[in-house]
């Protein structure tokens, strides 16, 4: 039974990078690029790869525009992303749970 | 301070397969890798990998033995084990109770 909530963990939050991204991004209306590398101390091409992946699954949005004449990059968490880190969250806790009466 | 705890997650636990491995490991005395294999629904091959990781690691210890004459493999959580696995409990518990009071 726990087995089960462990081996279903979506593995597109599970991943300790993108979890500390979207623990940032659900409190937040967006995030820079910067602010996000800043947050989580990753190297530009570690937090743009784990931004495509989050983006591939539709769990946030990337947007690029410019501040004066510097591109800046920005992300959001989509609803879609709300649904996924909160379902997450919800069997993490009854994992830990099924342990911590045990 | 969330992310510390979320970048900070032991990879040796964290894995979902692991953590199910841990799982059942933390509650018997020992278990069969027969057992494992249709506790957590793995191949041999992978189910293998992932108990040498955690040998490795000196989470788990694995004993061969004879039952007869058919050979059997044992795996049984040690301290280390139990500590890392109750250490990433309370670390994940962090996790989500902050993100729950949110």
């Amino acid at each position: 039974m726990d087995n089960e909530d462990i081996l279903n963990l979506d593995p597109v939050v599970h991943a300790p990078h993108r979890l500390a991204i979207l623990t940032i991004l659900i409190s937040v209306k967006s995030a820079t690029f910067m602010y996000l590398k800043d947050a989580t101390g990753m190297k530009d091409g570690n937090l743009s790869t784990h931004l495509s992946k989050l983006e591939e699954a539709g769990y946030i949005s990337i947007m690029k525009s410019f501040v004066g004449k510097k591109p800046q990059t920005a992300c959001a968490i989509t609803e879609k992303g709300r649904g996924a880190f909160l379902d997450y969250l919800d069997q993490m806790e009854r994992i830990v749970k099924a342990q911590k009466v045990k």
